[in-house]
């Protein structure tokens, strides 16, 4: 079994809480970052999502993903060879769920068409425990 | 039926083999830029393939594409919650085979260890008619 | 030094027209898929569309690359700190032209607003010599 | 004058230095996902990590970056025309300082070869003051 190495990845102290803030931002910010571009359409955008839900969770202390491709948000589709899109910010809502000894972390990445803006926030943030400690590796 | 507009794509009359040429090329600069540093592990690894396939199969002029992707050419695994990879230069080995109007090219992107290097070749290009021609929209 | 090897670096013949062709794809396939998402305003514009002609200049065959990144063409900006926006496909003309052995291609990708399209199209393709031969690595 | 909407980003009350992790790793997660794969030699690397420090200089919250980029970590380089490599990430070593209200926090991606891994980790997080209160966009 994978026993976990005791080296610490933070080099200050942080509760789990706030380490768990922190790896769901590198989870939010990968999300938006690496799927821009890719051709979608409404018949692939499923398969797409859970790809994505996939591969996110593979990454330390995600629980749970959900990802929807919503392809009309990018507008009206071209005709004929031109009939499909690009993963653009408008298309992506992401909610990733992340977790560590009784803390819980949901965070989601969704666009707000009245900031015009890919907005990442925080939707809760439940602490266990309080104290704080070192996380280790 | 989305019936083609006239216009010509290209400025420069060009054979069909020389147009599904400089398309074949998008499609593999486009899979190799796109993918690289995505979560992946052998488990993920077919699905995420799949869905590479089902993107550039909406792209125009493609028939066929078949992506594998080797989680295991990106050297040895970490331990525990780093148990993962990315998508690495070395993973990827895309086919595409683009078709029109007769004329058919097949090109390839994959991992030449030897030159170091993501090699971008092509494999076959069948021309059934020789005649120039501007291709239209 | 670097000798050129002599192994071909395509399976079939192509002419240095055709191979270059090829190439002109896997830059411009390569800029769309590897750029968009990346922050950017009107003051950092410039100098990110240098950075993209250097990283394009590098790759083979390449004697020229002009990029221009239009933040405005994103739509109005946010306001405050969201007063910057990313890249997005409107945003992107690239033009490169490659060369080899006197052949000279010219190929570009800009938005076409009324195809709703980044569309990627050769501009011109100057054959020196019709003579099919392999390419050498 | 751009004043500052009242909203709150966040659904739960973060503390400042909440917050900044949250955005910390935000960027490093950005920067991870959409930098790989650039073609960069010795003499573009320093550019190309100045464009990076740029773009992500425009992201909210962010006082300082530093990225640095090593083509060298990325194995001997290739001969002739394929003497340049692509970013990866072995490369990257990226420290990112966001500042609030008088509190800062300092992340930082770098490649760990120990772990085969590009570890993101909290350098500093310094609270100026420990009231809770809801950021506001």
């Amino acid at each position: 079994m994978a026993k976990r190495p005791s080296r610490p990845i933070h080099r200050v102290p942080l509760t789990s809480r706030e380490a768990l803030l922190f790896e769901a931002g590198i989870k939010l910010g990968g999300i938006f970052h690496q799927y821009l571009g890719i051709p979608v359409s409404p018949r692939t955008a499923g398969a797409l999502a859970r790809s994505i839900e996939s591969a996110v969770g593979l990454q330390p202390f995600v629980e749970r993903v959900r990802v929807r491709i919503a392809p009309r948000r990018g507008g009206p589709l071209g005709r004929g060879r031109f009939g499909y899109c690009y993963v653009t910010a408008e298309m992506i809502d992401a909610r990733v769920t992340l977790a560590d000894k009784g803390t819980r972390v949901v965070a989601r990445l969704s666009y707000r068409a009245d900031l015009r803006y890919p907005l990442m926030r925080v939707e809760s943030a439940k602490n266990a425990r309080a104290t704080k400690r070192r996380s280790a590796i």
